[in-house]
């Protein structure tokens, strides 16, 4: 994602705090406080401009979505777009992926979502990718034991090198498609990134995984 | 695979059946003394026309490999090509996979192959892929602990259905390509099925896995 100068991105998300909450670790284990109802939580991990967050909390009034980006610069769009059209169920966090623990409880999460992250493709950068075991790891903490992992890419490399680590994980895999917008699935919430991608013929990979075991 | 009628196969299945083994439960517990030797036993389930086992055998003359495939009119042709250019490593068998126990005593297969095998696609026939957790059940009794499945298709849906069955089983995945002829893959033996998919453009799909975890 191109990272633009945007001067005016931390003043906007300041005054924007209902939407975009700072200090997250705040509210870890009190999820359902600050929502003020026991609806599920859904987070998206490197949630970008955040079309994907914005369409999936008005398509679903009675689930809590949370967008997770690290850029200011990126993040703030999706707040605008939050912000045009108010949900009270949606909110964005300018945090590391790399953070969940501190700002989760052990199993608050109920659905991760990765969109089209970064591919790291050099082999000397795999610790990076979001799909690598190491964050696995950090996922498996703040997952619920039902929880899903629903995770989506354009890129061929990383689908291959997540299907090995959610395996090797021991990852539970379900609903796996190679070529998303030629299936029959239904109520896709497409991203930017899926659309640009799609849009130049591109095939969409994608999984849903679990990966507690019963 | 076309069936042919071929009347005079069966007389010359038996005229070679130092390279079509009878009654292969003879050999159960015994394939090392069959060979002669103490080499590992790599073994393609519906090998079909047998061009795959013929060049893994010849490339390989430390590694035992048997073809295992149901029709006379089509196993009839692997063996033609072993009588032409005998191997003392390559045998092959009449048989149904879902009988390997019955032939192989457990942990004596090093190494199963399943290349291009039927789709049956429709929802109700799924019991009768071979990568059905019913036969991943069976080959986990005669698979060694480190043996791999190297499998091989060209079919989308079948290649999903795997992936989802071999997680289900606890396998562990390795090696995946989504498309592994513009992969680097090095040493690749083609099978029929695959000569021909390829030529045609069609992507082949390829996974190896091992279902016994250290
Ligand atoms: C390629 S973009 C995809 C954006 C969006 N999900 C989509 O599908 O259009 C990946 C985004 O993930 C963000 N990102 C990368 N690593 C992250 C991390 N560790 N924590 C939070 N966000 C991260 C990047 O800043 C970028 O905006
Ligand atoms: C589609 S062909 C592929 C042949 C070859 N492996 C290739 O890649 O060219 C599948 C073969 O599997 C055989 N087959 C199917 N089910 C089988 C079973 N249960 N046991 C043994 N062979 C089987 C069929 O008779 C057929 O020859």
């Amino acid at each position: 994602m191109r990272l633009r100068n945007k001067p005016w991105a931390p003043e906007y998300l300041k005054e924007n705090n209902d939407i975009v909450v700072e200090e997250a670790s705040r509210w870890k284990g009190k999820w359902h406080d600050h929502f003020g109802n026991n609806h599920p939580l859904y987070v998206e991990i490197g949630s970008g401009k955040g079309k994907f967050v914005n369409e999936l909390a008005e398509a679903n009034p009675d689930i809590n979505v949370i967008g997770l980006e690290l850029y200011e610069s990126v993040i703030v769009n999706g707040v605008e777009r939050a912000v045009e059209n108010r949900k009270p169920n949606l909110r964005f966090l300018q945090e590391n992926a790399a953070d969940l623990p501190q700002m989760f409880a052990a199993g608050e999460i109920d659905r991760l979502y990765i969109n089209f992250t970064d591919p790291w493709p050099k082999k000397r950068h795999a610790k990076r990718r979001l799909t690598h075991e190491g964050f696995l790891e950090l996922y498996r903490e703040v997952l619920h034991r039902e929880a899903e992992i629903h995770f989506k890419t354009d890129n061929q490399g990383l689908f291959e090198f997540s299907l090995e680590s959610l395996s090797s994980s021991g990852a539970q895999l379900k609903n796996i498609s190679l070529d998303l917008h030629q299936s029959e699935m239904e109520g896709n919430i497409m991203t930017e990134y899926e659309q640009k991608f799609s849009q130049k013929g591109m095939r969409i990979y994608r999984l849903e995984a679990r990966l507690h075991h019963d």
